[in-house]
């Protein structure tokens, strides 16, 4: 079986080429993703939040127009944040937090990560955290607070629920704006290239709690659900329209992008 | 051999005492830094700045004048500053870094460590750098630079050094400045206790590069290195000034207090 290597540019390249550019194919998941939507949005801008880290991709005439190609120049010009909805230890999202009418310095441990944020506030299921929790243990209710009160030093005797929900709520919020920051750097960046009104399309486990949340924030009227967009125009590539398949292609957009791809490249199209 | 166990107000309780009351306890070792400091200027603010996290204790008149008992009570007070000499996440200090008259987000996984910082910018040896690396490699400048360079998702081909050196003084800077503001919210808090001027009173790895450097920052006079203080008045308590005793004094100040304190309270002193 012969093996492609997508690159940056939206095209495949033999495993030699690659190897000869590793700048030109490394970390290249966005743009499979921003492909995928060009398919059916000529022009918008795309939020993928992942379990890590949130890709911010432009789609201007059906053509993906990235500013940065490498990690570097994405995190300078506001393509890739690196906050997710499992994995960012909540130490790197805030310095501190409010409590009881308080700001409080928070430890620069890894005593919670973003999952824990999003399991206490209902964001996400106990089974769509599924990576590994700071301290090793559960993910029952109890043992998620737990870790939440530890960022500021604390236990759960020490604070009550509602007061780490608070703290929660915060950081969830913080995480939130600085999507938003990026998100509005990307549109500033774009909005000289078109006149009409340019549309946010989020995908990502971080779908709505974190992209739909920045997008509203910076007053975009229209945001578009990737997998609504996908399985409103399934006959066109008679994709089946399982749970498991539309769990899929939000949870891993830049795969699902790349299959398609592929498919499109076997039948001639482009 | 009996064990006592010092306390958050600097008496010494049993095991069981202890074992009853367990915030009494916890966390207490800047209540000797406190004691100790205590015995040679009777009215100042003692930083301590670990490897860890960093200790601002006032004292007034002789005694410790601590607004917060517990970790907690000390994050929301400016008492404690979870930032330190090595083990820092870099994450966790900045969320961003000026590059080639950009502003970078920073990765927020754990890539470098103030000890990389400090290193980097010849603030600490080799040798004073006794953790842990985060990628477990060495502590030449190559690795250093390297470790680094990844905080942005870049390597030391990508960025030259003086553009690495230049982040890690960015980085090395908000320490500072976090540490200054903290030290800021104790002295509002007390400066209506004295009509003096109160004095810093600085120990720990970081002594000169983040505490000397904070409260000069927010304009004190007098910044009085601790290890200067006790060898200047060593006749007093004969202690012998070996270099090693010396370091112990700086690295370690808490452990020199108690042992101190425990002495003291052998002879019947208080």
């Amino acid at each position: 079986m012969p093996i492609f290597i997508l690159d940056v540019d939206a095209t495949f390249k033999s495993v030699k080429a690659a190897k000869s550019e590793p700048l030109k194919v490394a970390s290249a998941n966005w743009v499979a993703t921003g492909w995928l939507v060009a398919r059916f949005v000529k022009t918008c801008v795309v939020i993928d939040v992942g379990s890590t880290s949130t890709s911010i991709i432009p789609v201007i005439n059906g053509g993906i127009l990235a500013a940065g190609k490498t990690d570097l120049e994405k995190l300078m010009n506001g393509e890739l944040v690196y906050t997710g909805s499992l994995r960012t230890n909540v130490a790197a999202i805030v310095s501190s937090v409010p409590l009881r009418n308080c700001v409080v310095r928070v430890a620069s441990e890894l005593f919670a990560d973003s999952g824990d944020v999003h399991l206490a506030l209902g964001n996400i299921s106990e089974k769509e955290h599924t990576t590994e929790t700071a301290d090793g243990r559960g993910k029952t209710r109890r043992e998620v607070l737990a870790r939440l009160a530890r960022v500021v030093c604390a236990d759960i005797e020490m604070l009550d629920k509602e007061e780490i929900v608070q703290i929660a709520r915060y950081i969830c919020g913080e995480q939130v704006r600085q999507v938003a920051e990026a998100l509005e750097q990307v549109f500033s960046r774009i909005k000289s290239h078109t006149n009409e009104k340019i549309p946010v399309v989020v995908t990502g486990l971080g779908k709505i709690f974190i992209a739909r949340a920045a997008a509203k924030m910076i007053g975009v009227d229209e945001v578009i659900d990737l997998e609504k967009l996908i399985f409103g125009d399934a006959f066109v590539y008679g994709i089946p329209s399982s749970a498991s398949i539309k769990e899929g292609v939000t949870k891993a957009s830049p795969a699902f992008g790349v299959a398609l791809m592929t498919a499109c490249k076997l039948q001639g199209e482009n």
